[in-house]
């Protein structure tokens, strides 16, 4: 069948995916720590260095990520999670629903906003992007941020994965 | 002016943005690296663990996959470096010589690519991609997975750099 790119194949179908990557990932940390009678809260409260993010806090900010962008360029208002999320179990629910709500997103709803104006409230101020480079020079590439590092803790911490868990199945 | 999606629009503009972005991270760290009576070398060379690759891989890779992923979309055969690289100076050479290269191609040459069959040769066999899902499902992920872990490997050995400095400039 002919593909065509447009906002909505470069942006819901890549997104969901790097998320299920992810989930894969977590899911084979939880066995990990049981594995080896790692209290699985040393895993998500691991970091690379003093003042980065934990795991959960990865895990969270790339699904944020993930809704946020989405809805925005489907012009309606991102819904609000809590950020509470602190064992695995309650880490792959976010991912889920996140997933789950991308999913409800139709290719029409998403295509064609290039040029729509995004909003995108930060703590001290609102940033204003394009639909285009609001997905290709901030929404990708900080999703894909965040997961790589909730990978590279993962890996950091022992954890014998490797960057085809992070890609998924190319063939 | 009116934008619109596109292969170009979503291949070489944000991986040329990344490589720039990397690049000013590399030029941080080798000013980190003089400032602290560091080795140089112990950057290039340092890793997330034992079995991971060392930066220097790391950005031999980001910009493998930048040089030939746009040149398999255009039809053409990518150029062969060496993996040499070794010092700071080696290493943003490599990064500028992969830009001139990206940036020597022009929209008529990516547009239309995503039927296009890529055969991306690996170890050992060929894998076989259409265009689109190539871009979007192993090009882009694994561009931004190599860009962040040279980030990881530089915040985990004290370098002060923020997410800002792997997005670049969003406003």
């Amino acid at each position: 069948m002919s593909k065509a790119i447009s906002m909505y194949a470069a942006s819901v179908p890549p997104i969901i995916r790097s998320l299920t990557n992810l989930r894969s990932i977590l899911e084979k940390a939880a066995v990990y720590a049981d594995a080896k009678k790692i209290d699985p809260s040393v895993l998500i409260n691991a970091r690379l260095y003093p003042d980065m993010f934990p795991l959960s806090r990865q895990v969270q900010i790339a699904t944020d990520v993930a809704k946020g962008s989405v809805s925005r360029l489907a012009g309606v208002e991102p819904p609000k999670y809590e950020d509470n999320e602190s064992t695995f179990p309650e880490l792959l629910a976010r991912i889920d629903k996140t997933v789950a709500l991308l999913e409800s997103f139709k290719s029409g709803q998403i295509d064609g906003s290039e040029n729509q104006t995004i909003n995108l409230p930060m703590h001290d101020r609102t940033l204003s992007f394009e639909g285009l480079p609001y997905l290709l020079d901030f929404v990708l590439p900080n999703v894909y941020f965040h997961v790589t590092t909730a990978y590279a803790i993962l890996r950091h911490n022992g954890l014998e994965i490797g960057k085809r868990d992070f890609l998924g199945s190319i063939d």
